[in-house]
């Protein structure tokens, strides 16, 4: 076994966009696994737009990585040390393992994979994180109801696209927004979406809410929020009475800074959006996922036989090499992937 | 029987706050009940703050009052003419009788009233529309829980006097903001809340903000949203995670004509507000009560006893003469009146 292991630290916070500078590829020595832990050979990391988030030191949800911290993510690998009883060397598993070859993680943190039954990728996309997210979410907030219509923008990765599916096998109607013309393609004919639009070919709002209006012609009862900026601005003024907008980010936000500015969004005003969530009587919540792991078994009951079953379609993008996570990561953030941002590390 | 009424229609539409201009009070022939309908004498008229709302012809929860129309509202008064067969002459009724001396209506709009319970007054205030609001907004979507903290602003009017006392009541601690030192003395004095806030003592949002820091040392849970504005902005940033924030009314900004101006909120964006959702996880509800007047009944059994015992206080503001009405009105909405705003007609 190797006595040096890779990773990647946050070198300095952003200010807007993440850059090359931000990030360091280290050397470090090989942990040992202490009572109850193991030490897992990672083979797949997720790349997720909430770590942009870890990387300021606003007030949020979870503490900021620290300057010279291992960047956080989820991953999937093989036990390859153990000092817990319940799992073994070999082991698949999926844990908080960040963005590094290994990791030493409390073997309560993890949770075993079965690779016979889905590929382990799966674990951190579909069957996982962002699926149950987008699960949850459509179910618990969105309420969905045939014959409505939803809007989910970022249509092709992994929450969008559970969203869609989802709604579309309760007979809804649903609309995606993509970034890219490619994207939307795979958002009709892999995932099986009615329609879906590409945001970058509207010049503003107004125009994208044309659009949208066209597609959407008795409103939107669900607009499913992960992105806000133009996509939020352009749909406000669409929502139906009585309409549900469950909110799990806001990507074209998350390198806005102080989000003193209204980037891609800027006719949007605070008292507008107020104001449609009063006179439709929109129904509005925030959520993140990690309150509502309790829910995991009852998601994995429901969803994983579709996913073995074909009817929820799968997509993933996976990127080679520990090395080229920042690169990745900083494309997930503009829309440089289709399907689920994942990097091979081993 | 007099051949003549009286009534205020809507004159013009105002471009901002309302204006004597707005309004003309008219002669017209007294009306004649037909079929299943009834003429009442209006007692009691009562002044809502969305009343402002139904004066511009903005999409909305109701169709905007026309030109030359009677000025919308709820009214107490005697039946003095009956062809319904439910209601007789000189029956007490509450109905949608707009700003007149008399009404035609129909009988099922109308719904009897008995003095000998509560005075006809409260038909209007603390047992109708607002009262309902209140509790309905705080049961159905501030799911209060005793040790939580709420915020209320109109502290003195009949929404904030009810959430604030029905929250008390359950147990938690009842911050009220209001326009004026006076009104803040009620709140505490006359409707028991914990502490009220001048929020014309604070410059702006960041100094209301630490105020209400010093009076929320746990953070705010549940915000009853019925003005926007200042109030909004210094709110936002104390939400405690998972908190509620009912929305019903924004008055500060019902005369700020398109709301493309944060006008007394400036610092507050779409994006602030819309993270905030998200990074607190909090539920935001926008009802209308019309959408739930099936609720009355229940609140009815649970409300008046306790309104009958002084449990829950009372505060009127009567205006003398149908014909001040619109004076009444415009203090209403910049915060003129102290309790549940009524014109006595009759």
């Amino acid at each position: 076994m190797s006595t040096q292991m890779q990773q990647i630290v946050l070198a300095s916070r952003p200010d807007g966009a993440p850059s090359h500078d931000n990030f360091r590829l280290e050397s470090a020595d090989m942990p040992t696994p202490g009572d109850g832990e193991v030490l897992v050979e990672v083979h797949y990391m997720s790349l997720d737009p909430y770590m942009r988030g870890r990387m300021d030191d606003a007030k949020s949800y979870a503490a900021p990585v620290p300057i010279g911290g291992k960047m956080e993510g989820g991953s999937a690998g093989k036990v390859i040390a153990s000092n817990a009883p319940n799992l073994k060397e070999g082991d698949m598993v999926f844990g908080p393992f960040g963005w590094a070859t290994h990791a030493v993680a409390d073997a309560k943190m993890c949770r075993k994979l079965d690779p016979e039954q889905a590929p382990i990728t799966t674990s951190l996309g579909v069957l996982g994180m962002p699926g149950l997210t987008g699960w949850h979410g459509l179910m618990a907030y969105g309420k969905p109801k045939a014959g409505e219509t939803l809007v989910v923008a970022a249509a092709t990765g992994p929450v969008g696209s559970m969203v869609g599916q989802l709604a579309k096998s309760l007979g809804l109607r649903v609309v995606g927004v993509a970034g890219g013309a490619d994207k939307c393609k795979t958002a009709v004919e892999h995932f099986g979406f009615d329609a879906c639009l590409d945001h970058r070919a509207y010049d503003d709002a107004k125009s994208l809410r044309e659009a949208l209006k066209a597609e959407c012609p008795k409103g939107i009862d669900i607009y499913f929020e992960n992105v806000g900026g133009k996509v939020l601005e352009a749909v406000i003024p669409l929502m139906r009475p009585f309409g549900r907008i469950p909110i799990c980010g806001m990507i074209a936000w998350y390198n806005a800074g102080g989000l003193g500015e209204n980037a891609g969004g800027a006719g949007l005003t605070a008292p507008k959006l107020w104001r449609t969530i009063l006179v439709n009587f929109l129904s509005v919540n925030g959520f993140i996922i990690s309150n509502h792991w309790d829910r995991f078994p009852e998601f994995i009951n429901e969803v994983a036989p579709k996913v073995a079953s074909g009817e929820i379609a799968v997509q993933e993008d996976i990127t080679e090499g520990l090395e080229n996570a920042p690169q990745a990561f900083m494309d997930l953030l503009t829309g440089g992937n289709t399907g689920k941002a994942i990097v091979k590390v081993v």
